[in-house]
């Protein structure tokens, strides 16, 4: 075989730098509806029940397609046509959902906070007092917009009390922050292979609560998405309706491996901790000013203030980064000029200091004096 | 690296046998906002107009997910919710799409033929005469539920004097039975990564008139399947709208120059001709009864009556095959009970040459004496 070149680390909030392994189980090809593929798509439903906490009352529906997929398919499923769906955004992914409730003309009730603060859960106590027609909920655990961690659990706690339905999305959190479907009480949960979990994009599912979905039939607007179809038949046939994506599904089988080797939830979590902690006191020491308190701050993805020296150019810092073999994001953010850095994905402590390092030598010779931003 | 199981050889409708460089590709991470990928998905996109005969006239849009959704995602963005659609059926492909209009809410009126029976032009040409509310017709290039080629160039010439727009399922048959945009007129033709293109599964893609699609604002129901909203962001950033399966888009740009080495739609299409003439004529030298007339047979994938001698049983067969290196596919007729072959992927005249003496094999050691099915 070709020697393959060196990758980038990419630190984005995905899709991330896979592990080898995960990488090589792909030069494979499976037959969709051969025994050995059969047996890997239940075991990796069941593993993701697991991790959830949801043995016994929630099932694992995996869906083709991005983590968007996924979402619209949870929503399009579950809440009922005559349903109404209070939407909690902080950030696009919040935004995202909206626009999806008028595609699938679901009524929706809009409950927003700014990009730098977490959703409320008193506004939305208030807000599930005044109207009795809202039947769910959507949160998004980490809005990787911003990277702020929303709090679910107080969320989840409001919204059984007043006797609603909760939909989470755990796209960027799923893996490596703990959520315990038998503590947190939700209807169902989205994430997908390429996040946390470290497998390739391609897959998405949701974690499911069994009565839910038996209540589902019916509601979904599209073949395709429609999530109750997908459980009937994948129960049935144990086979996926329409050709899953073969690699990508044995991709997420060997990263859920190698999860699971790492010590799971809390042994995934820690490292990612150890690489934001790393980012954000060594973007601090050159300088820079990240958006969010430590205490907001889910450690996923890292957004840093735009330094406002005219020597600071975005565009030639990314490609000098780049170059050096750091891939990094644009900023999102709707309040403030930003950028965005990654700490999820098969990187650890050597890799957060060799983009500390290369950023440092790339504000030398660009000669930038200070990475304080325009804010004050 | 770890030395690779021996994969059996897929002799299905996919996903396929695919070559050992375009899963090599795979060993890479690329991040999907990156210019080295930006460049890659416009060479992909660009080179399917290409092979569709579509330049000037047609543009690529890709989707995540199987061929179900671009299918689902054709006909929710080009048939507006106040449009009726003719739905050629003679096959399952056919009747999913009766199931898509179900859940999009579009009228349709269903033309069907048996199985075994290409679509039928003079019926269509009937239909379209009495029904002016008919706007566009859809039609399966190559119906794999049977394997049986359909008139799509008469159907396409029956559609455009009538007046009315024609959407084609080429899933099965794009990259390897020739059908140029510039002389069968289609508003749009999807097809997927892993079928006669030998890329894996995971994308599927539509070539549409650029007119047509320039009008089809509003008319989807489902944010992930707009393919209107998919073609605009992806113009005006070149990149995905969500996450694309980055991998999969990788082998896909891998398989597309593969089959342009081997001569393009000319030489992918002699190779599975050649391997469909000599699976077809070797099971006949067996015994067995192929359900299609070589007239109707595409070079994509067998029908097979099965035996009647009860001394033949189906699972063992498979399973025996299966043993031996060989993975084919169950039946999927109403009509006969049957099995299928397939002749497409990464396979030529020694797999052909090689499924064929396991089968001799089989049928010797179980003692099957006649391969003639019940049917008289």
């Amino acid at each position: 075989m070709t020697e393959p070149r060196r990758d980038p680390w990419l630190l984005t909030p995905g899709p991330l730098t896979t592990s080898r392994a995960v990488k090589e189980v792909m030069l494979h090809d499976w037959g969709s509806r051969d025994a050995e593929f059969i047996k890997l798509n239940a075991r990796v439903r069941e593993r993701l029940v697991e991790l959830a906490g949801g043995q016994g009352t929630h099932v694992c529906v995996p869906l083709q397609g991005s983590g968007t997929f996924i979402v619209e398919a949870m929503i399009g499923t579950l809440v009922p046509r005559s349903g109404k769906l209070a939407v909690l955004i902080n950030g696009s992914y919040g935004t995202r959902m909206v626009r999806m409730c008028e595609y699938l003309g679901r009524d929706r009730v809009v409950l927003e906070t700014p990009e730098d603060t977490p959703v409320d859960p008193a506004a939305l106590d208030a807000a599930l007092a005044a109207d009795a027609a809202i039947t769910h909920v959507v949160v998004v655990h980490c809005e990787t917009t911003s990277g702020v961690l929303n709090p679910v659990e107080e969320i989840a706690a409001v919204t059984g009390r007043r006797g609603r339905r909760l939909l989470v999305d755990a796209m960027s959190a799923f893996g490596a922050l703990p959520l315990d479907a038998a503590a947190t009480s939700y209807d169902a949960l989205v994430a997908s292979s390429n996040k946390c979990l470290e497998g390739v994009p391609g897959i998405g599912f949701a974690i499911i609560r069994r009565s839910a979905l038996e209540g589902a039939r019916g509601n979904a607007s599209s073949l395709s998405l429609d999530l109750y179809d997908q459980w009937v038949a994948m129960e049935k046939t144990r086979q996926w309706r329409f050709t899953p994506p073969t690699h990508v599904l044995a991709a997420l089988d060997q990263a859920l491996a190698e999860h699971a080797a790492e010590g799971g939830v809390a042994g995934r979590g820690a490292r990612y901790a150890n690489n934001c902690r790393i980012l954000v006191e060594g973007l601090r020491a050159l300088g820079f000013e990240t958006l969010l308190p430590d205490a907001l701050q889910a450690p996923i993805i890292v957004t840093v203030r735009m330094p406002a020296d005219p020597k600071f150019n975005f565009e030639s810092f990314y490609d000098r980064l780049s170059r050096r073999g750091f891939v990094i994001y644009p900023g999102k953010l709707t309040v403030a000029d930003s950028f965005r850095i990654g700490c999820i994905g098969r990187l650890g402590e050597n890799e957060m200091r060799g983009v500390l390092r290369a950023i440092g030598e790339i504000l030398a010779e660009t000669g930038v004096g200070s990475c304080a931003s325009a804010r004050r």
